[in-house]
This record gives structure tokens, sequence and C-alpha cells, in this order.
């Protein structure tokens, strides 16, 4: 950020009077500007037993399979978000959606809130950001060729629960360590 | 949103090409400025039956009481963020922290992701953005002088689950309808 979006004067980037944390604040009008995590919606749509992957037809990860999932927009809820994602992606729909899992990943600023739920007449295509979308049950996921590392967390979780034959609501965080790889906590989940 | 943050030109409200949704794009650089919904996380914190309530300090909602919680941070996790909230506004701190809850707000694109948890020592003291704090039993709840709806909910849920003895995570919305009254819808938890 270099310039104010209000008056269009140059901004600096420093601690406001009153605050703890460098913002983009500008020369002459004062304004302050905000910048906050974004949320990432998505689904796991299930058919008899498969899930439905989407092969990624834009960067990031261009080729790579991932769940149908995106930027939630404003004046949305989180099931829309997810609901508008899967539709965009794979022309898919989602019945019975219920979340699953929530996950930060706090030094991309992004948070996660993925919805699991049954695919309509186990129908799908590619849309304009999938090469291809296809049904996969547990052993054929091409978990090598998977876009990120939440997406992979995500249904490691999912078939877990599949196989114990309860979901539960997961909360938990996905940081990245000095070797650059990803960890994740999970979060108890009662006391 | 007037100018480009980027190069500092105009910027026009329009549909990008392959978009289907008005954004601010640059008039010279091209730049499309996305703006996302904002991600508020706060802190139910009890101590001996009793529940942290702060009472405003600032506007919007001057006076009136609310549980600790505000804007997530760019770096931070949900339960960071809630922590954070609770220091800022309580200076308390809060142990065997839980997802409680999350709201989708649509008309003012935010999504509220509320945690519960111990009360450290039963210490709480007024922050800067907070007049007053007080632990109060279900009963003594101020519930006529909340600051938002949502609030409300979020305490009402928490004290049937209480009763209950079962903790469950919500999520849903609230929706303001053409009276301007808030009405909340609770997803079903399992199917």
């Amino acid at each position: 950020m270099n310039f104010c979006s209000h008056c269009g004067e140059q901004v600096e980037h420093k601690i406001p009077q009153g605050d703890n944390r460098h913002r983009y604040v500008c020369t002459v009008c004062e304004h302050i500007h905000y910048q906050n995590p974004r949320i990432i919606a998505g689904c796991i749509a299930e058919y008899k037993n498969q899930i439905l992957l989407c092969r990624r037809a834009i960067e990031p990860r261009y080729g790579l399979w991932t769940l149908p999932a995106g930027f939630m927009e404003n004046q949305e809820t989180t099931v829309e978000a997810a609901e508008r994602e899967t539709l965009e992606e794979a022309n898919a729909k989602i019945a019975d959606i219920r979340l699953f899992c929530s996950f930060s990943i706090p030094h991309i600023s992004q948070v996660y809130m993925m919805y699991r739920g049954n695919l309509l007449n186990g129908f799908a295509s590619p849309g304009e950001e999938s090469l291809q979308t296809a049904l996969y049950s547990e052993v054929e996921i091409p978990w090598d060729e998977l876009a990120f590392p939440v997406i992979t967390e995500t249904l490691k979780l999912y078939f877990s629960d599949k196989q114990n034959g309860k979901f539960q609501i997961y909360n938990g965080e996905m940081r990245r360590d000095n070797n650059r790889t990803m960890n994740t906590l999970i979060y108890p989940d009662d006391f």
C-alpha cells in the first residue's frame, strides 16, 4: 500500500497513537487503513463414499487437486460462500451442509471454514477455475497431488471421522516452521 | 474507496472482466481492490458460574455491555485474537479455551468466532476500551443493556448448554429483516 484510498495522498507505515501495531496511515487525512485476515470457505461434497475434487486451472498450484473453496465475499454467510465456490468451481450443488472444520493459517492471514455435505445427484463438471472435476474414494484420492496442506488435513480428518461413524467439528491452526514444513495443531474440543 | 492504494490514481466501481461482482478497479494500473468480510473473535470467560462482561468505553454502543471481542488481526489465529481481545479489554486471561460458536452477519460483512473458557483467577479489570468489567451470573446479566444482538444470542446458547450439562459448537447466521429486527438461524449440526 502506497497511497490513501480515500484522498489519494501518500501513506506511511507507523504505529498510530493509542495502537500497538503498524498500520498504513495517510500522511494528509490521517485515515488508518486496517488490514485483516480473509476467510476461505469450501465444501467436502460426498456422493456414494466418493469426494468431489477439482483440478486447479489457476495459479497458485495450477494442475493440482483441491476441494472447491475460495475467498468469502462481502454480504455473504460462510455457508453461502462455501456453496457459491462449489457451484463456481464444479457446477455442483450440496445438500445437508454442515460445518466441519476451521483452521487458522496465520503466516498468510487466512482462516479456512470447510463444510461437509452431500453432492446433489452426484453431478459435477469443471467451472472456469477448474481443469477437471472428479469423484474419488479415500484410496483413489491423489494424496501426492493435493494443492494445499490444509486440504490434505481436512480430507484426513474427514475420512477418519467417516471411519469412526461420527463427524465432529474441528478447530485448529497450521503453522510453517523454520524448514517451511506446515505443522497442524487441532485444539481439544471439550473440557 | 476513491483512489488506488498502489498507484494513487482514481478507481472506478465496475465488474472486472471474468468476474460477476462490482469491484473497485484502478483506471490506470487496473489493480482490482477486493474487499472481504472481517472476523470478530472473542471469549465467554467463566468463573464460578459467572461470566465476564465489559462495559464499552467506545462507540458504537458506548456504555452498553458486551463480551470481550474485536477484529482479528493479520498473522493471528482466531484463538490468539480471542485471547488478545480479552486481555486488551478486560486485562483477563483464559484457560481451557474452546470454540463455542460462529455466526455470519452478512449485512455488515462480519463473521463472529466466539470461544469459551475459564477466567484465570477470576481476575478482570477495565482495559482502555472498557468503562467497567464485571462477573455476572445468568440472572444478573444486564440482558436489556447488551451492546449487540450476537452477544445476546451467544450468551443465551451458552447458558442453555450449561443447563443441559453439555456444550456444543454452533454455526449460524443473523440477518436483519425489513423491520430492522435481527433474526437468528442456527444451522443443524448433524445428518
